[in-house]
């Protein structure tokens, strides 16, 4: 299959080239390097040390036989996508050309408007040279679970059967997300929705959990496979973020009371989905959704988890919750589907701290790196609209982190 | 009160200054003419001859003694707004400066995008001045009842009460636009919703249905306070378009088989509503949706009804219909609430034969601008991608149209 990742230099479009390729598909992919210079604008760096894209084309054309056909340039510009498309005819594209980060998002009216404005952009001119070029592609977006945000009730896969005074009908589940990032993706997706309807064009949107890990067996032990991995306020995950503060001493810190529950997903895990959904295309007008995490975790759990495992390594890192900087339920109920990607044979690794082993190993390898930015990992983008930096709150008896410390023997 | 309106130039905005104006409150407002622009665009002109601003702000002074407070200027640029915010201190803002045509957004890639940009930079730049600079001030921005689409379940008010799975929650109303256009009206909603919840802002958020109408009782005889009446295949809206074709005997066109059903409302009325909203305001962090129309009527029936009306006038105009541009339900269930607005006090005209006479009336004077420009009458955005005129569709027995006739008697 000939698929095109539009994001390819990012934290999931570089392994998803190794591990589409490994599986014999034809890769090309595009980038402008924003992600690089917005984390350098936070004020941070990937942990691991990432090549440039001519070095990682030069290690995939030692590795593969044959050279990643990788454009330089903004997927904004509809005539660069376009261009594209016309050399390559992709059968699949994959989506991850957005900004993806919720505080980035946060920051101010102009950061706002760009993570906005360019989400809609570049799913725009994506679903535009489909639609003109190769209409029996198939769209992979990548959107997150955080588009539904925290309803009381069950969530299913992007829509459900409902009665409303007596009548039925099939309708898109309501989203409610949390940041102006999130919102960008929700307006992605109606679009991408739309687009479907009134094209015939195929798309399979992605709700992903959120992901972690620093890497995936196609990288082998080569360095230069390595894909980016952030720890900063702004792009770096939960469970990524606190893998770093564990390696340099830092307390790990849960956002507020710390029960916010949500889905997570290995790296590993996130490839192997992503390749089921372009290898099972949607048919053709059809727009599906898929919930793309492993399991349902509180943010508390998992530091304690990264607290046991550190220990095992002879790291010192405990929890120690900080004042929430977002405006979110800190306590909810929280039960989403995730059937579709099970269906068509997802095989979840199922062991957290194994996974988290190896991220702390690779990660102690980098200590220097994230030592060197210890300074941006309290985070200060407020979702009030105030720049300061969270402080920790005093520990409480009774909170979420001392049930899960005696249920762990700590 | 001091109100400021963004989008003054508009078919809506230069009305609602002379109303709100009448009834003693303070108005300013802003524009860049894009609506001129776009209009231009599309090869018409207003049917009405309308002002300069310059011809429109003297007229103002001289029936209202002082001035009006008018900016020049773009509200996509951040600095434009925040100063306007800063000198005059606005307590409610009216947003009516997004561009509102579902066709212009569909002809192209570029324009899809410049109309989901535009008119999510415009409400942003809102909100963060309102955050920053008055953040008691009421937001009244205006979507369309198009953003529901048409759902096989009664349309509550934006949110509904419901059960998935046997547990209830209150949550947005799933929204089902139908162009890109709808969508970014949708978006706009889902982000004011957002900032509502986040800074504690007051919004309204207007579910407006089809506004029709040359006049509001303010303009009073004097032609410089007409407001501008598009008829073109973009910023003409049904039932203009066709008191403009029955002016110049070209044919009323509904769209298929003509049995889509909305919400309508006289320009008097859609005034009425706006300033009920303005005066009974939001409380602090409330975010409230009031569908704002008159009546459902389908579409056929409201060409019928200008038939009829035109024919007491002198004028002979004939249903004929056309094939549907759009895609769109053509005949579907729908059930929209608006009590809001009723429970405010709104006192609707309930008589569009009378409106539709004043329409005509007015527009037989402007006959010869119509007339100039009868070759962009005929649709020929579709939503398909093609950019080809609409064809007349053969005259069947049994449609809605045929039994129209029947109950009117013609």
């Amino acid at each position: 299959m000939r698929v095109f990742i539009a994001g390819i230099d990012g934290y999931l479009g570089w392994p998803l080239a190794l591990y589409l390729t490994s599986r014999g598909h034809e890769v090309s992919g595009a980038d402008i390097f924003f992600r690089r210079k917005w984390v350098e604008e936070i004020g941070c760096q990937s942990a691991t040390p990432i090549g440039s894209m001519k070095e990682r084309c030069e290690a995939y054309r030692r590795r593969f036989g044959s050279g990643l056909q990788f454009w330089e340039g903004d997927l904004r510009n509809y005539f660069f996508v376009e261009d594209i498309f016309r050399r390559f005819q992709p059968d699949a594209v994959v989506h991850l050309g957005e900004c993806p980060s919720a505080p980035y998002s946060m920051m101010d009216v102009h950061h706002a408007i760009f993570v906005q404005t360019n989400n809609i952009t570049t799913t725009f001119n994506l679903l535009f040279a489909m639609r003109d070029i190769c209409p029996r592609a198939h769209l992979v977006k990548i959107g997150t679970m955080g588009e539904y945000g925290t309803p009381n009730v069950d969530i299913p896969e992007g829509f459900f059967e409902t009665e409303f005074r007596g009548r039925r009908d099939r309708m898109p589940f309501p989203r409610q997300a949390g940041s102006w990032y999130h919102w960008s993706k929700v307006h992605g997706s109606n679009n991408v929705m739309f687009a479907c309807k009134i094209w015939n064009l195929r798309a399979t949107d992605i709700m992903q959990g959120v992901v972690f890990g620093t890497r995936i067996a196609e990288m082998g032990e080569d360095e230069r496979f390595l894909t980016r991995f952030d720890f900063d306020q702004a792009f770096g995950t939960v469970l990524n973020r606190y893998c770093a503060q564990a390696v340099i001493g830092h307390p790990l810190t849960p956002f507020g009371l710390g029960y916010q529950k949500r889905g997570f997903l290995p790296l590993r895990d996130s490839m192997q989905c992503l390749t089921l959904a372009l290898e099972n295309p949607a048919s053709e007008g059809e727009y599906r959704v898929f919930n793309q995490f492993e399991e349902v975790y509180d943010v508390t759990e998992l530091a304690v988890k990264v607290e046991k495992v550190a220990a095992e390594l002879g790291l010192e890192a405990r929890v120690s919750n900080l004042e929430n900087p977002r405006i979110e339920m800190e306590e909810h109920y929280y039960k989403p589907d995730h059937q579709h990607l099970f269906d068509l044979g997802y095989q979840p690794s199922h062991d957290v701290e194994a996974e988290l082993r190896i991220m702390l190993t690779d990660l102690m390898k980098y200590r220097a790196r994230i030592e060197a930015r210890r300074n941006v990992i309290i985070p200060d983008v407020r979702w009030d609209g105030r720049r300061e930096k969270a402080r920790f709150l005093a520990h409480r008896e009774g909170t979420r982190e001392s049930e899960w410390r005696k249920t762990l023997d700590l």
